[in-house]
């Protein structure tokens, strides 16, 4: 077996706003570190948490732990070590996960003519996001599921290990869409076709539930959203049943968002293959 | 083999003052991790760094990284992974060692009749502290020696590999010599007695050079001073030869401060093996 290691350092205001509920908090410091180790199909074992508190704060740390403990518990993953210290909340944790040598996911595979898929649903994050920030305004209803998405994150572990041997390359969807396939495309030395259309039907949220300023902005969530934690893969188009056969045994929506091409970066294309420049003109600083 | 790791979060004005020497602070905050690796008898494999920053600093993460990877290459201990984020200044790193399967030095095989033994210099780098408090004053010279001591400690990782298979436990000295060795006790359900005339002799500053003032603190700096990272461990008293030849093979000064002994606590004794109380009632805080 090889050991995969992922070490994420989460900062109140950068990472998380104040407002989460501790134990939320918890499940997502672990679930952000799980997601990495998922993208590179291995099964997590153990991890270390480093954790600053302004200070010792009995009810928090009680719930803090509740969420986290409840991941770590669902996945098999045991605390062994750790430090904590007063300070400026922060909250560091390092997963360790297994993969059989040689068949970890890595980003530098994926090869023109291979699908591309995303995992899940994404964009409802970043919605979430920006009702915060208060640009946006949908129902309580909308909101709660949405903030569910941006506080608690599902890593797609068995996705991932279900798709060893299967896809040839693979990364988490943590900082956009397009900003991760961008680092699959530089490390594979290839460009994509991503479909709008369908991209824009990532989120979760439904058309009818939300306004039309909020519908004008579907595309943008989806593709650089952000705080996601889906899974974003190519698999050779041959193999295309045998991905959607993950899909059912692993119970994880999956969703073929366009191909890999020869060349360099990203073109979006509408459901016909044309590329979209006009109407789309605002999304070229996405592009690769 | 099996793997050893440890994770360590330093914040500024509790790990470190923000007077310090970012070439320095990269030092340090490797080092700290090492200690943990060695006291474990493990040897340095690679270290994950995460790292938050009020600001992007060229010139502070230039001489960071040069004190970090100056331990890091003479350790050959490679940097895996790791994040970087904004955020209060904050530095989370996670060391992976090896040691063969069962050969680890744990705290809890301490037993009667073992030897307490600690290795190079103790308590000057709490002397630096105090100066830096403005508690104590002593000249330029014995001030930047102590001031490097707590600066740049050096882990001893020769020396914890050296004594596997020798040493009953072992510990770094991390949060003082009593306090530590506090740790080992319980671990291994036995007492010690401490040698306070040896013990007062663990500073490297020499006593001519200060004045009576300092000299008077030595015995506490000695026990209690802290920030140390040099090893405390017990052996037994026939592998004495032993342990004197892993010295001169590490090039690691040791010195046999007590020994083991049955009960519980830390008895800390003179030169004649009699209970000091009167004189060092200040140090019942010390005891565990």
């Amino acid at each position: 077996m090889q050991l995969a290691v992922s070490s994420d350092m989460l900062v109140e205001g950068r990472h998380f706003l104040s407002t989460v509920a501790p134990s939320r908090l918890g499940h997502k410091a672990l679930a952000v570190n799980l997601s990495d180790l998922a993208a590179c199909g291995a099964r997590p074992v153990a991890f270390t948490l480093a954790l600053a508190l302004p200070q010792a704060d009995a009810v928090w740390l009680e719930q803090f732990a509740k969420g986290l403990f409840s991941l770590a518990d669902a996945q098999g993953c045991e605390l062994v070590g750790g430090d904590t210290t007063r300070g400026p909340l922060n909250i560091c944790i390092t997963v360790f996960g297994e993969v059989p040598t040689g068949q970890a996911l890595l980003r530098g595979g994926a090869r023109a003519g291979d699908d591309l898929w995303v995992s899940g649903t994404v964009g409802d994050a970043r919605l979430a996001l920006e009702v915060f920030r208060g640009t946006l305004g949908v129902s309580a209803e909308v909101f709660d599921k949405a903030r569910v998405r941006m506080e608690l994150p599902t890593p797609r572990l068995a996705l991932g290990m279900a798709l060893r041997g299967l896809a040839t390359s693979a990364i988490d969807i943590s900082d956009g869409l397009l900003g991760d396939l961008g680092h699959v495309l530089r490390a594979s030395g290839v460009g994509a076709s991503v479909d709008v259309s369908v991209a824009a039907g990532l989120l979760a949220t439904p058309v009818h539930a939300v306004s039309p300023a909020v519908t004008a902005r579907r595309l943008e969530f989806a593709l650089a959203g952000g705080d996601d934690y889906e899974l974003l893969f190519t698999a050779p188009a041959q193999q295309r049943a045998a991905v959607l056969a993950t899909a059912v045994k692993t119970q994880t929506p999956l969703t073929r968002i366009g191909h890999i091409e020869a060349g360099s970066g990203v073109r979006l294309v509408d459901a016909q293959g044309h590329l979209v420049s006009a109407a789309f003109a605002s999304f070229d600083h996405f592009k690769t």
